[in-house]
């Protein structure tokens, strides 16, 4: 287990001598929600499927080992692709990836329908629904503050988002691996199921027309959708909400971090739970 | 110009030629706050005396630059220390310090009584006053939200603090060189003279008996004390506060990311200000 470790994405900063010959061509950029080699990554996806997001082989790797990974896959429901061994090199640079990578998350991942189908029953719930923060500091302030603020969840996409690996875990104190972390293909979907499982959707937008501070109080079953660093809720996922609304700021900058938005928004709802003692609207 | 930017602490992780070979010996760790070398500190003091904010000078260092530098740090008030040069080795590892370093802000740091006078006539203010937010992250962070909440100024300690330096002006987008900056030698002090300039001052408390939920508003005249990030508000600054308030927490974590407590605070502040229309207490 120790030499699996080893191999593991997120310790390629721990400062081994390879490590520091590769530092010297520049920073080693592998992402920390990374595992490679054919051992390590034959042993997670049999042992974790529901950690690994996407399993990446190389298109030169052979049988019998290509057989028994891919049946490992198949058997866990892990999504994988074929891919041009240079593709491999590119995700991680330096490692011996022997062929084999795959993307995972240290938090076991959710599915949406099931997830929602145990809250039909609750009177009040917070879900917090993530439209692509990228930034694994920012998903782990969201997590922290998720958990704080008593939500239900938090929901964010597959692909081009952070996912909960061991940064958003560290920056989280923890919560990612206790706050339910349900992942979606896509979340204009993912916005119309939550509706269909009667709970208001409210997206944070800084060009809302409406204020969070004129609004009179959250419903008890809301899902808040709070977009990314830059782009803020996306038009689509915007459309599919019951309500845009945004928070009143002043100064140059024009907006909140996104951590900071979904964190005050957030207790806004757990106030407002509070002070209506669970009222229903 | 060009050479002594070079110097400047916040260039050392630049991956030059010389840092990569450092990196070997393990990771660099110089703050970067910090400016070294004779000239480059030098020009820093006489040019900006109110961004330095600790001269560093070992007693190995001869006259006639001593001299020049002393009478420099003395003209500009800029507080200075006589050291054993193994003492900024240890401050710059593995930099040319020729003797001579300074921790340096970005930010023009301003003085607290000055400062108090300008706000007399205001009827409405907020100050964020932070007791010893060592992460320039947090610092950043809450500089940032304290601009888009309105916030008059930030406070905080020269010691055992971070300072407005390169990071924290990055992560707050900015707001670090907007929002007046305000330093202070001790922070009960502090808080004694924003009362007696007629402020309401709150410390952040998680041990708090009194929930932020359950108080009615703030007065329009407030500020806030914000604890670091594992001790919270200490016991002595706590005690100089009119009141200690804790903001009501779920789960496992049982606190806030400082950054976060402190957003959640201002915003509710600014919400109050804009439905009671500036009225005040």
């Amino acid at each position: 287990m120790g030499e699996k470790r080893e191999r593991m994405g997120r310790k390629a900063h721990s400062g081994k001598p390879r490590d520091r010959r590769e530092s010297r061509r520049g920073p080693v950029e592998i992402a920390d929600d990374l595992c490679w080699g054919r051992q390590p990554v034959l042993d997670l996806v049999k042992a974790s499927p529901g950690r690994c997001v996407k399993l990446v082989i190389a298109n030169n790797v052979r049988p019998p080992f290509l057989d028994e990974l891919v049946d490992a896959a198949r058997a866990g429901r892990v999504v994988y692709q074929m891919t041009a061994p240079e593709a491999l090199d590119a995700l991680c640079p330096g490692a011996r990836h022997q062929g084999v990578a795959c993307r995972v998350t240290e938090a076991k991942l959710l599915e949406l329908e099931p997830f929602l189908d145990s809250l039909s029953q609750d009177k009040s719930a917070l879900l917090v629904v993530l439209d692509h923060i990228e930034d694994p500091h920012n998903l782990g302030a969201v997590v922290r503050s998720a958990e704080a603020a008593g939500a239900a969840a938090v929901v964010f996409p597959k692909r081009r988002s952070a996912l909960p690996g061991g940064t958003v875990v560290k920056v989280s104190a923890g919560a990612a691996l206790r706050v339910p972390m349900v992942s979606v293909v896509n979340v204009t979907r993912a916005v119309e199921q939550i509706k269909d499982a009667r709970f208001w959707t409210v997206g944070l937008d800084n060009n809302a027309e409406s204020s969070l501070w004129n609004e009179s109080s959250f419903p008890a079953r809301t899902a808040l959708v709070v977009g990314a660093e830059d782009e803020g809720v996306s038009r689509l996922v915007g459309e599919s909400c019951d309500q845009l609304l945004r928070i009143p700021v002043r100064g140059r900058i024009g907006s909140l971090n996104a951590a900071v938005a979904a964190a005050v928004a957030m207790f806004q709802w757990a106030r407002e739970q509070e002070t209506n003692s669970g009222a229903e609207r």
